[in-house]
């Protein structure tokens, strides 16, 4: 069964893997069909710049200016800010290119000047002719703080870049996350009642799927929602296919499998999340999932050309039109 | 009579012209023995950067950082931060390279977190390996505004960049400047009791040494000391070197020549400015430049190699000890 061209659905993002897959979405809806929400609690604001990494890596690749070597940043990027930061003395841990200061330089200003950073956002998406709504979780200021073994509690992109994953982290916390409320156009999203699927994209399930989730009042929209709500495994043949998510489940005491991220998902949003999508490789974890509640299905999620990343998308809405 | 070793310098500079005769007087100089002082008029926020452009000027030529072709900005410049924020639709008409970004950003942060602009800039001199020493005129906020024809009141940098100097003048305002003080380096070089030159650079006298001269105190001292205060024309042959001195006179209903340079300084300045350096070019004025008062010598101010700078910086040292 095919996804309804009725029908729209919502993708809820962190930055490389999660954009893969939103990229792949974007190129099978139609603009009007598809929300694409980044999760905001890596944001951070450094050397002055306010920095949203998730929503610039999905709002590069949807523009296709993402750097397709480095997996981050802007293609045909350059390095002298940095080399100049560093001759002067300054910080220059984070890794700041001359075309993605532009970015920040640009969204530090619109803010400064009263914008919210859904505004910010959807003028860059214009600037950028892309067509596709992308949202942040939210407006307000929620940050993912990492709690490491050694008792610290660090900024996520000091726990991330700086420190590069190396400490063994015991938990997180999202700071601000109850006093924040879901950016205008997340909402629109849940409450829309085309709204039929909502795809967990291969995001890491503790530091950029859970913070959106954890939005006040975005369970209770999902549960109002007759939406199917898919998430798509983040780690295959028991690794991260990019960052520190299998890592911090070893740290965590978990198993590094996609069943592991299937329980956590169904044991964190009770009953919320009806599809899991397993790599070919994990085919061997099928009933154990579908035995958490879970219907699951079995396909290539390893995106590495444009094709693999429309034939994901493909695959999960057709799933989501299963469900439903 | 050649210059005492024992003997001290201040030489005072707007941007590009100034700091070439700084650089000649850095090259003849050891480094105990020179205070440049930079206008700090042209100063202004620009992206939520705090941007000093002669101090920059200066600093970047002390260094050998200057691009020789621009005649401001850091060589080997690129500009891919100025195409990111237009794409994003920013302000691009001030030309930041992204380099000179490396600058305003550190400077920026030190100055939010409470140093000041003297700290800013004796970090930077450390961090380059410039010896000598340079001081901003003020750490007070002093900003120049120009006053034009059509009765608007431009920024300076906005009439200077942005306007490209269009607009007719009528004349400058410095905001702020009852206000300021002397920055701790300037006024310690103004009461050095060796302090034996005060060299007006060849930079523009209305908004690049007017606003230094006529920071609270400066006079004084002046007065108080034994220095010769010598001024090195910026107009040659009826020209300017560079910048908008020469259309800024004949709007101002001055002439063109380096002689109404010598006249503004004699006028505006009674007694304390003592000799002015006339160009070849120039020879033919040099009696009426003598019949203000102003002991004058005649030699080549038009400086295109280093060796320039420094036969000019040589000649304006013997010159002040012959005024002495």
């Amino acid at each position: 069964m095919s996804f309804s061209s009725q029908s729209s659905c919502l993708a809820i993002s962190g930055g490389v893997g999660g954009a893969k897959l939103a990229l792949g979405l974007a190129h099978m809806l139609e603009p009007g069909k598809l929300t694409i929400t980044g999760n905001t609690g890596d944001d951070f604001v450094h050397l002055g710049f306010f920095i949203s990494p998730d929503l610039d890596t999905v709002m590069y690749t949807l523009a296709d200016l993402n750097n397709k070597d480095l997996g981050w940043g802007q293609e045909g990027e350059s390095w002298n800010f940095l080399d100049a930061v560093k001759r002067m003395g300054g910080e220059s841990w984070f890794r700041l290119g001359d075309r993605d200061i532009g970015t920040h330089v640009v969204r530090t200003q619109m803010l400064a000047a009263g914008k919210s950073l859904s505004e910010v956002t959807s003028h860059f998406c214009k600037q950028l002719a892309i067509k596709h709504r992308l949202v942040p979780m939210t407006d307000d200021p929620v940050a993912t703080i990492v709690h490491t073994r050694a008792g610290e509690k660090l900024a996520f992109q000091h726990y991330f870049v700086r420190d590069e994953c190396r400490p063994e982290v015991t938990g997180f916390v999202f700071s601000g996350i109850d006093e924040a409320k879901p950016a205008p156009g997340f909402i629109a999203a849940l409450v829309d009642p085309t709204l039929a699927a909502v795809i967990i994209c291969p995001s890491n399930p503790f530091v950029s799927v859970d913070p959106v989730l954890k939005v006040p009042g975005v369970m209770d929209a999902l549960n109002s929602s007759k939406a199917a709500v898919i998430a798509v495994s983040p780690i295959v043949g028991g690794q991260a296919l990019k960052g520190p998510a299998a890592k911090m489940m070893a740290e965590l005491g978990m198993p590094q499998t996609a069943l592991a991220v299937a329980e956590h998902y169904a044991t964190q949003y009770p009953g919320q999340v009806h599809g899991f999508v397993l790599d070919e490789q994990d085919r061997g974890l099928r009933d154990e999932v579908e035995s958490l509640g879970l219907s699951t299905i079995v396909t290539n999620t390893v995106m590495v050309t444009l094709q693999d990343r429309m034939d994901l998308a493909e695959a999960v809405l057709d799933f989501s039109s299963e469900i439903t």
